[in-house]
């Protein structure tokens, strides 16, 4: 199979990163341009000594963010930026004829009012946002292969949507008085020199943040209609951890039918079983935890794979599903990738396993 | 003001750890009794080499646990032992006429009934339960003064009474479909040598566990009902997170006065306010956050303080209210010598700032 | 007792918010003044949440420092500057009165031209490096009782310093071929927004740093070399670690008397136990570790107490020395606070134990 | 390439479960065999969920260590057992024709009683010690192609030798006084349910241990004593720092040329480099480090690789000598992986980067 040529702009924060991981070592895909404003000269074996090692990362070398130079360069763009910045670097390179992987979230929102709703800025190319495709595999994978602008999801939004989109498909559970509740590793704050994230800060901590309207709200509720078929509201409450990396969610629904004692529980856990194992049971990066099991993030930090486990609790009427995700991969550059294989025809898990 | 004679049962895991660190330099109280199978024949600076510089620390040796020969050497008794064990030792320990504070469950629940239940045995001593006090301070002030026999409450249980409780009895907040999603320090899961415990399998890791049914929604339940006047059921979920020491604790209710916009939201948040200024505002070791500060363990590890703040949702209707405490201090040792100072008269504060 | 007026400029860094602990309750010291360009105008609560239960800290300011203002204010100043910047505020401080105690490097040296081969630039005030006392108590205490300046000591070299300076004084060790091999918690770089620094880049990260010229070596081998009465130049490596604080430093020894078999060592042995005796017997803050135990950081972060251990090696005819320390305690803020007590004729563990 | 069948006695322990994860996805290994006394009869899907979504994982379960059975399975044996039981193991595989892979310190040392000395039991296997190959690939590579029992090194000896063994055998540096100071995560303490290594009790501390005679001092002095054709006695200190996996080696030699100056040492510098470079520059696992950077843990964690820096201090007249391995991989499971990929012919990379 020929390689393709791909590039990351962006390439030296968190997510940036762990595309280069990727990249450097994908069977068909040939990294071929990174760009970064602060490391522009240096080699990456430079700017990542833990990729030195590796023939390309000694002459491959940071380059200062240029579209018409990438566009010559890459026949596939990363866009690992902030929000606001990546759409006008996606403009260009679509103009010239790249496809573009965007790792922000300026193309993942339907609604341009919405985006200046959770953002607090105009939507700054609002003519491309019918034409990009929501970059989660499990559930848009054929509009991803014939995509030109893919909106790769956010780290949130991933852990809530695997493990509630089926259900709610299914009308198993309601679409009202969903909680998701998440922690999250630091990466996910960025490799941004603030002291709110110094180590001092950060160890022997736990905190909540963002609450209650974090942005990342505005494309978990665009998908949660979507699959429910009418406007959904959730309440979502982020908090950070001292972990580097990784996303724990536990997240509360409401059956659509009662039960009320342990008979109707296993029944109704059969109906949810039979549903995950419809939507998930050939997906290469889902694993269901049957049996006794609850996820951990430790079990899947440096894969693409997203544990989920669920409890139904008589007690209470509810059930309790969980995820874990590593936030910079399944939650970002690793389900990232996912896309780049289903969009290029490379078997789905090629350089994720 | 003369010192009372203290002694420590199980004064080896980490909650008797911490009652040793307080109660040594306690300014009204003279620890004169330390037990553990474990260590006996040890002095305290030989097992707690951190204490070593207390002069106390050098000669007080650890002894086998005996009622008898306890009873004559401490007018005041703490009990941090496992549920089930600790009853044991308070009955021949109260017929003697000694104070009993147990830090265990045992005591906590006035249903020898739901002991079995979420405890899986017959309660050991249920004659007692009637005259035991629940001893949080904040609630239960004066029957501590009285008391004889103080179960002092759960590390989670504190993290979600104190926020919760004056809601419930102002009828603030619906007593019905509550939520209340903790992380926890892995101290709470006590010094045992086992597996899950060990520093490679927590760190970088991220989880939940006992999922529906946690042994403490028993105490949480029982409180949450006195004060709303009518049965409440919750939804707990506890994680661990790697850190030392702390509870986060994030609990989802809903205002019983509809808010439908920010005028409304604003004249409730007034009220909800109020309502903790009534209830916290002289209260030495509550601490009522406001403006933009969320709670933070890094805050309150090492002290005896609670911190709750909360915010009102305008999207979803809900209040959510979050605390973070020391599960051992404030939710575990620290919390009993504030019920000792009451008992004994002592200036609550003493020995804990 | 009459309590004294302290002043801290510079309070926002972590040896800063030490001070404040400290000195907020301090038995025999009144905080009256605390400066920070970043946070003048706020209130210690709200820079520091978890000192809000201090009465003072809700009414106590930062503000801008004013050596004038500030002199009124304060009898006693602590300084928690950079280099290079306290030595402007020492000045004006001693010349309107103020006894100075300096946590910079900028008084410990007695020489401008090394302070220059260490610190890259002029000595900012040598006409004072006379008159400044090195603020180690157990070395300089009767000094320190007479000091208007005090130059307190840095975190590492208090970990090599009191190990080493009775075993050099003594003529038990050999004044050459000295190596300190030091690990620290990452609040040694201070509360700095440098990438180096994040949670992500420090934690699961071991690393050397500042090899093989750190600038802390000038002022241990000033001091040992006083101690050897000839000069000495040592060997030192200091390590990040990811733990919020605490110093382990390893230090290998030369005995002057050679030592070839069990019996020989046992004897050489006793004279170091003897010797170390001899010099921290009584000290409150030096704990000799004997029997099997090695300094651990965990036992004595938050004190400002030293572990000291030593093991001889017939294989090798050397002895190793370890110590363990928390590095913002006895190693900056808490060995400040000994300097303070001293100085002032406290008791010297007062607000310290 | 046809595969080879291998299989893993002891697998449920940290190297033992990084076998698994390599041999899972090696290209030219085949995971026959996994035995662990307390997982048999469970998929390693169920005891290692984080492997769970390969496909081999559902399938192969645990069994009973049986040297007989095992035999059939596999053509090399890997052994991550304790030493002394190892030996146990290695005897009737060898004799039955398998290539064995030893993990522990059984057959590392030349002499059984320099391993009486160092692990106070009697060898359980003298007559294999003359046959075993040290399984340094760097070093004994046209050995390990042909051994039929390959003693893989230990996690601290791969850090000490592979900076060393070059130096030594150039005669660049002295053999005598040379002081190794390694900080190690706490994997290498195994996985053993004990207090010491509770997550609690590793957190936030530092200490050092086995001081000062560390049973890898046996292996590491035996191969120091080939490389300089003297016996060689060294200093070495191993720490326990809170990270998962990792070693960072500070080592401290004296170079046989005495420098004096700048240019001196720089004449010097170029000897070393050209020296590490023959030795290494052609090495796919050994990264020596130029210009400014120094070994850092979090570079080679998950990875073969070793990284190597290097100072001379004009001030001391010393070589420092610093390297960063994961202590799991290069200094276990990944070396042992990186034989059998010679013993068996396949490119010295497979199934590493």
């Amino acid at each position: 199979m020929k390689k393709i040529s791909v590039g990351i702009v962006g390439a030296s924060g968190y997510s940036g990163e762990e595309l280069v991981r990727l990249l450097l070592t994908h069977p068909h895909a040939e990294l071929t341009a990174v760009t970064s404003r602060q490391y522009a000269g240096q080699t990456l074996a430079q700017v990542f000594p833990k990729f030195a090692n590796h023939p390309h990362a000694k002459t491959l070398r940071f380059v200062e963010p240029n579209a018409a130079v990438l566009a010559k360069q890459a026949q596939v763009v990363f866009l690992a930026l902030p929000h606001g910045v990546a759409a006008e670097f996606a403009i260009p390179l679509l103009q010239q004829g790249c496809q573009v992987i965007d790792l922000s979230a300026d193309f993942r929102l339907k609604s341009a009012a919405v985006y200046k709703d959770f953002y607090a800025h105009d939507h700054p190319a609002p003519d491309l946002l019918a034409t990009s495709v929501y970059g989660l595999p499990e559930v848009y994978r054929s509009a991803i292969k014939n995509a030109t602008l893919i909106a790769s999801p956010g780290c949130y939004p991933t852990s809530v949507l695997l493990p509630v989109l089926p259900l709610l498909r299914a009308g198993l559970v309601k679409s009202t008085g969903i909680i998701a509740d998440s922690l999250s590793g630091v990466s996910g704050a960025g490799r941004k020199a603030e002291l709110d994230y110094l180590f001092v800060e950060c160890n022997e901590s736990v905190r909540p943040y963002g609450v209650p309207k974090h942005r990342h709200l505005s494309e978990i509720e665009q998908e949660l209609s979507i699959a429910a078929g009418t406007p959904v509201i959730i309440q979502f409450t982020p908090h950070l951890v001292p972990v580097n990396r990784g996303i724990l969610t536990t997240i509360y629904l409401t059956p659509e039918k009662h039960f009320a004692n342990a008979d109707e529980a296993a029944a109704l856990n059969q109906r949810i079983l039979a549903c995950y194992q419809a939507a998930y049971g050939n997906e290469p990066f889902v694993r269901l935890l049957e049996g006794k099991a609850l996820p951990d993030t430790k079990n899947v930090v440096g894969t693409n794979v997203i544990e989920i486990a669920w409890r139904l609790d008589p007690r209470t009427g509810r059930l309790i599903v969980m995820s874990a995700e590593d936030n910079i991969v399944k939650g970002a550059s690793g389900q990232a990738v996912q896309s780049l294989n289903i969009l290029c025809g490379f078997p789905e898990t090629a350089g994720l396993i």
